[in-house]
């Protein structure tokens, strides 16, 4: 595709020979002639000089390079590079080998792949693709253009919105992990008669979990993306937007509100929230509340600029010891020759 | 269902009105009219004047609400929630594309759901139900009331006793991780020719995975539970009754005693014991036995109590650090000051 | 098996009665008659005396234990035990209840289970053994000798080389985490158009997951091993006989040199490089690059040494504080004290 047309198609203002032919995309590292690349992060402006890209999706035109002006280069990258590679699609139809229930409706346009399962009184909307292997239980509802990948689990009556995504082996409405113990110490199975809601536009990643309630709901937000591995327990409340990275862990009950973000292996504690717009950093541990704004770190968290201050000075806690005992000694030396003057006064 | 029948099937002493009519059950702040919550932690006594349930479930009984008293209010609880909610439970039967082989044996009145896999000289106990998608390898042995939700995978020659429950897509007895290195530092696979053992009464949740042994078996004993995205190492042994909360991971050979707590994303490293009772908090590492009945926190963890005491101080760490600095200061000037006094004299 | 013969099938040096017949192998405290045990850690030196097992693999003989003298007990003992025990491996043969699509092609020896799916286009070379319910995904290409377990799942378009085993559930090439956001704070996914590449000799353990690069590649390089529920983000690359041990986290665009070692539960942030033969311990956060040969510790890492002083002296961390603040007292007193002695003068 010449660059004149690409920028049409993104709508970007054009800088430089239009006439260029991009044929794929790339890093701007990685990036060779006939590919095009982006600066979004201006950490890395000093790498444009070096690139070896054709063409850059840049907020501010360079000498000597092509450019295509954009106020967000790191959307428009993602834009381009969907014009330029689309994941294969299944065709629409029902494979022979899948199992579906008599009463389960499927929409127009859906394509279920072989050896699916979906048990009675389901409803999914338009243009669903399940891919083979998925598992849909009984009475789940399922908005339009789902997203399925081999090994999907949807469990009984949960309820998913549009546009939802759920990579392999994800796991929508497991039981949630909670037992009563009796006065020999044995746990009895709390029956989790509630469901997961998941609202539209939510991508979920590989082997993640989210749990139903023991009752009422576990809800999963409009617009949140929710990593691998991630693990979000019975009654939890994901708000819109949020992001949770890779192996987080929530424990039940507990609240995100919109547009929190999660880096990997985050720790959250039951009955928490954590409120608008907060930031938490890898491998941190959030035991209580986490006030709206706020960037955290640390297990348990704290405000990350302090966090920053301990985690500098911890390396040295070794030696910091030694030096109180000096300085200890040191100053009982003092004061037993400030006493013994005195004595000798 | 009236309060009173409530009473009379829970077994719990009713003070207050009977005729109400109970229709369903929620926590102490989302319950509403019709409904019955519970108090079980005393820390939430406070929320008992707000609620707006037409009964409880408490150790006491309180003026102007119903009362169901119990001296196990969460038990009950727990109880009284299996009386208004039963998960379904596919009727018994074979489904025609479940893959069975002649071998296997199963017992009365199981259910097979679709696409089941049971391998060669599999023994499967009473009234076991497979949801789609199980894989059984040969050889495995299973006890009654086996529930196996779609996608468990249990390998060849595993035993497992009565009432094991596994939720989605539980792998129990893949290879653990175990290699030689040879003198160009290449890896080998060592062969794992050991199986696991479940015990009876376990329940495991979704993603979660136990590995088979090098030699001999890793063992899940009588009770324990088991929370989602777990790992338990080969050679493992958990204790009775034990919890393990979610995104746990156990490297190999180590041993829970009876009745150990693990809460969320604890690591325990290899060829340790924690004895009975303990307590380990979430996040923590464990690369030593921990005594029975300890309660630990931290990585590397060490007793609760002073790992609070740590950890309220480290966000004062980088001040600390400061602080100690300026006493180095200021004790020096004494000391040249003194040794100045000294001479002067 | 006498042990004349397992020497000579070893290519051990005999020590001892030739005739002992050992009928299976075990560790050095759980070996009993007629078993086979090892010494490969002289840690565990002082319990080669007291062991009851028949014959040991050791590097030096000891008096009144039938030895296999061996330069690595370890790997022949790894050696010894595959001559012992051979896990099951199904028939050649293609189970009819498979979904084959027309233009997958398959080498010659191929066991392929009931359930199974395999897209178009897929090819996979010779003695490939694939388990219950495995499903590969169209365009794939595969090596010799592949063995995949029941529900692993291979993304469209990834390439795995020779040898290599993925354990259950594994998921290759599911999407990678990325989103762009636009003006109204909303994420796009960006399509993710790269794979995944495993090369010659990788085993990957039970619920692991490789995310496919947006673009180019995500590359395991050979001899890998990776245990259980690790997460490697897109566009990483393993180094060549790296240890990845069970729930490992590798954020986007990582780099691990060859030989690297992270234990359990490690974190690693994007766009960072681990060099040859760096160790870094358990629940270690890595946020920086680590040099060739280092040995590292902590959230975030630093030297294993200096965060081993460091964490031996944060239990004190409360009690230094507190010894901080009665310093501060004495000095404050030492100087008024000798501010008042030089106004007296």
């Amino acid at each position: 595709m010449r660059l004149r047309e690409l920028a049409q198609r993104l709508g970007c203002r054009l800088e430089g020979d239009g006439e260029i032919e991009i044929h794929s995309l790339a890093g701007i590292e990685q990036a060779g002639p006939g590919q095009l690349t982006f600066l979004a992060n201006p950490r890395y402006a000093h790498k444009v000089k070096a690139t070896r890209a054709s063409a850059i999706l840049i907020r501010e035109p360079v000498a000597g390079l092509a450019c295509l002006v954009s106020d967000n280069p790191y959307l428009d990258f993602a834009r381009a590079l969907a014009l330029f590679y689309q994941p294969p699609r299944p065709a629409p139809g029902i494979h022979p080998s899948a199992v579906i229930a008599p009463s389960a409706v499927l929409g127009p346009n859906a394509s279920v792949g072989p050896l699916v399962v979906i048990g009675e009184k389901v409803r999914i909307g338009a243009n669903a693709v399940l891919y083979p292997q998925v598992t849909i239980y009984e009475g789940v509802e399922i908005g339009d253009d789902f997203l399925a990948h081999a090994g999907v689990v949807v469990r009984e009556f949960c309820r998913i919105g549009h546009r939802v995504t759920l990579q392999n082996h994800v796991v929508i409405g497991g039981d949630g992990f909670g037992f009563a113990k009796d006065a020999a110490g044995r746990h009895h199975k709390i029956v989790q008669s509630g469901i997961v809601v998941i609202e539209d536009d939510v991508e979920i990643q590989s082997l993640s979990s989210v749990d139903r309630a023991t009752m009422g709901e576990t809800r999963i937000r409009r617009g949140a993306r929710i990593d691998s591995l991630v693990q979000i327990g019975h009654a939890c409340e994901v708000g819109e937007d949020s992001i949770l990275c890779g192996q987080v862990g929530l424990a039940g009950s507990t609240t995100l509100k919109n547009n929190v973000l999660l880096a990997g292996q985050v720790g959250v504690a039951g009955h928490v929230t954590i409120h608008e717009n907060a930031v938490v950093y890898a491998q941190s541990g959030i035991g209580q509340d986490v006030p709206a704004g706020a960037v955290v770190s640390g297990s348990p968290a704290f405000d990350m600029k302090a966090w920053r201050r301990a985690v500098t000075a911890f390396p040295k806690l070794g030696d910091l010891m030694r030096q109180v005992r000096q300085l200890e000694r040191r100053l009982a030396e003092l004061e037993s020759a400030r006493q013994e003057s005195s004595l000798g006064q």
